[in-house]
């Protein structure tokens, strides 16, 4: 992985439904392309069940590693939705309905004519000292705690959420990438790849095998944060590899 | 998460262009089904980038908690291929090219014409004392160390090294589901199941919350070993929500 001075960050996905096979999860493929367009380097990802000790072990655990950690899931009404209590107790924070929290609820319910009943009201619990991140797209809000991201799982509100986070953060150099295709198979490329990688430390040369109407290609995709130094790699590995189109 | 005497089992998927959003993984998401089918509980999964020190540590830290790890990723060709090394070294076992993987491989670049060069034996690479698992689309094979599973990270070849690897692992009674419809938020939703959820301990009752045509919805999916328990769950749950269609 390419060294960079930027800050680095693990994502949390709290659920079982994703663990069982019978959802796909879509909140880290999309937090990765948006967290390296800011240059905030991601670390480490991790899936863990609704568990209480779990989660909050995770937490503390990766709290302590990276500058930031971003949670997806467990936020919701239900009796599975714990999330929000395990941030508190990895933090040791009281965590009760706030009023800040309540009252965007309540406006959003009240407008609609719908019954703020107890499990909506489980939506307002939030740690003591918690700083909402705010949901346009169905009120009940995430919070920060510390440097933890709390957001929800269903993708459509992580990504709002995230839209409304990320520019709060203070990011690095973004990393830059450019990419080449080479219609050879990996194994044909290997070797002179290899020693064109130890010829620039600073960079990372990534290398992707598929195959194409029954024939081996492979991309290679060249990181760092210096744009003339991918570049001066990129011809090189063009003059390795000329193109055959 | 459900309960049971299952055998248990983490996944670690290894690749920085995972955690750079270049490449959306498919694997987690295969392998979580096929683990459900055969009895086998995923517990955790990570993601780890192509960084020797913390796939050592993290091999060895999921290999002491769970039944089985599977990986998938890094046992290519190229420079950044790093994952057989590391699992070598986690176990404190020799490693070198092996006469058995290099045999496969010799006869499939013979049989073809291709030159079998120094990149190409990278991949006959396999930890001393290592069962090897068999890859029917490009030949180089995985392989089994101790209760920790190494296979390729392009998922036809992770999907096809899965299928001839799950039948040798003693897998334990499926998890069962059942899924219910209700055309209502899940707000609405959250406190007659949660009540429902804590008549069935044995039980896992999750609720997945959706829009569609503007509306909210909620999917009820219940999990467990018994059939006919899950059955009697779903009657009350249909009861408390009779359908609207």
């Amino acid at each position: 992985m390419t060294r960079t001075d930027n800050p680095t960050a693990a994502i949390l996905i709290i659920g079982d439904e994703i663990l069982s096979g019978r959802t796909r999860d879509a909140n880290m493929y999309h937090l990765a392309g948006e967290l390296t367009r800011v240059g905030i380097d991601l670390k480490e990802a991790r899936v863990v069940p609704d568990d209480r000790e779990m989660i909050v072990a995770t937490v503390r655990e990766l709290s302590s590693k990276y500058t930031h950690v971003f949670t997806s899931g467990g936020i919701g009404p239900t009796h599975d939705d714990i999330t929000a209590d395990c941030i508190a107790e990895a933090f040791g924070l009281h965590i009760d309905i706030r009023d800040d929290a309540r009252a965007l609820l309540t406006a959003h319910y009240e407008g609609r004519g719908v019954e703020f009943n107890e499990a909506r009201m489980r939506m307002a619990r939030i740690p003591d000292g918690a700083t909402l991140i705010e949901n346009p797209v169905s009120i009940a809000p995430g919070f920060s705690v510390e440097n933890v991201h709390v957001m929800a799982g269903v993708p459509n509100i992580f990504e709002a959420m995230v839209a409304g986070l990320l520019p709060r953060l203070t990011g690095g150099k973004p990393l830059l990438s450019q990419s080449y295709h080479i219609d050879r198979p990996e194994s044909a490329v290997a070797e002179p790849l290899g020693a064109l990688a130890s010829k620039y430390p600073d960079l990372s040369m990534g290398s992707y095998p598929f195959t194409r109407n029954g024939a081996f290609g492979t991309n290679i995709v060249i990181r760092g944060q210096d744009g003339a130094e991918i570049e001066a790699a990129l011809l090189e590995l063009a003059a390795l590899f000329p193109s055959d189109a």
